[in-house]
């Protein structure tokens, strides 16, 4: 389960699963599609079950070795990346669930050392506002139908599937870049956001215009790098107290 | 379950299975990515059960209007183009299981009549050589883990989700070209072949050039028109009786 170089190293997280076929379903799924690692967070069912070892097949290492946490903030230093999984559209008065979908990922360029969480919510709630929080953004499979919630094995399915694939044409940075980790950009978006809040804006748009950055800057999957170079000019910006609101 | 224009209109046909969780969790994803129909073709099982009806949770419309059919042979005609899917890897003494991915699909063009279905094998055994051989063409979701063989509800959500987002920006013919049928690229097909036959070739390549031109072609979706048009020049050949081991 260990990852090489030039090989997306992703990791199926679950949040609170309550039906053992479904996890099962997924150790299997981590098994076919070489996922690092499963991680079970505060699951509502014992995930080595006669019920979970059927469905998990020929799988039953990623049973076995599943990590158990207790939250999305116990494991979030764990992975450069965290990307959340939501089958509820965007509405815009609810930023935090504006997805991207599964193709935009095709740009994307990742550091070689970049780790991946892929969290996947609770069968009947998905993720709430505090977890979808701690990820970096949030990805969403659209579905035509009329039902449009997917069973979570095969929206894990899905986009293990189109990971999958991206590790194989996706473009690697080569190994002098180091993924940023979380802090970092962390420390970038409050910069960005203090400078947001300086200004003369329409106050409805700030929010808006934050989230938006911040999933911008998290969906680049920046270098230490990157990342410690627009600290340096934000940083800046800041301490040189520029007076945005009186620019002109 | 209808279709409107500009939307491809794709079905689900599986051949004998045996899990009723999984007919059940294949009726969802029918009702998720707007399949026209699911049709089970000699099913090994009750396919309304209370275990089909659980796992097909709001689609049990799906599971109610399935088409229950005898073989692969009686349905053919129903069916523009029959894809047939497979876990197994080409290997150039089958030719016959030389598969397509899902990414080589991404330059057809579709006629707007087209009706396509999408063929899954049994849980264990997959699809037969005779079964393949009325399929059109074989498409195969490469898998790069020690595990292989996706669970069949994995594998149709991959295709599904594939071939819904194909409709979402597939270039679709204009109304006035038609689908051409079976029986039309049959005749093509025999034509061809008849001319290979004809030929001072190596004997051995003959079925692999055969497969190949069978299978380019169907993997064009060609209209009646275009069809008809390949059809006459071949039939030209033929007729004209033109010798083509003595040319040089």
């Amino acid at each position: 389960m260990s990852n090489s170089n030039n090989k997306l190293d992703y990791s199926v997280i679950l949040v609170e699963p309550k039906i053992e076929g479904n996890i099962g379903a997924i150790a299997r799924l981590c098994n076919n599609f070489e996922a690092n690692e499963l991680v079970l967070v505060s699951p509502l069912v014992n995930h080595l079950t006669t019920e979970t070892r059927n469905r998990a097949k020929h799988s039953i290492t990623y049973l076995e070795k599943a990590k158990i946490r207790k939250s999305i903030n116990e494991i979030r230093d764990d992975y450069s990346i965290l990307i959340g999984t939501s089958a509820k559209a965007g509405k815009t008065y609810n930023v935090l669930r504006q997805p991207v979908y599964p193709w935009n990922l095709e740009e994307i360029i990742v550091p070689t050392d970049c780790k991946i969480g892929l969290v996947f919510g609770r069968e009947d709630r998905g993720l709430s506002n505090d977890e979808l929080e701690l990820c970096d953004f949030l990805v969403s499979i659209p579905t035509p139908g009329q039902l449009r919630v997917l069973n979570i094995s095969h929206a894990v399915a899905i986009i293990l599937y189109v990971f999958w694939k991206k590790s194989t044409d996706i473009e690697i940075i080569n190994q002098e870049e180091i993924s940023s980790t979380y802090k970092e950009r962390k420390l970038l978006i409050s910069l960005f956001n203090k400078i947001t809040d300086s200004l003369s804006y329409e106050e409805y748009r700030k929010p808006i215009v934050k989230h938006t950055f911040r999933t911008v800057i998290n969906r680049s999957f920046p270098s230490k790098e990157e990342i410690h170079s627009m600290i340096g000019i934000f940083k800046t910006m800041l301490q040189q107290n520029i007076d945005f609101s009186n620019g002109d």
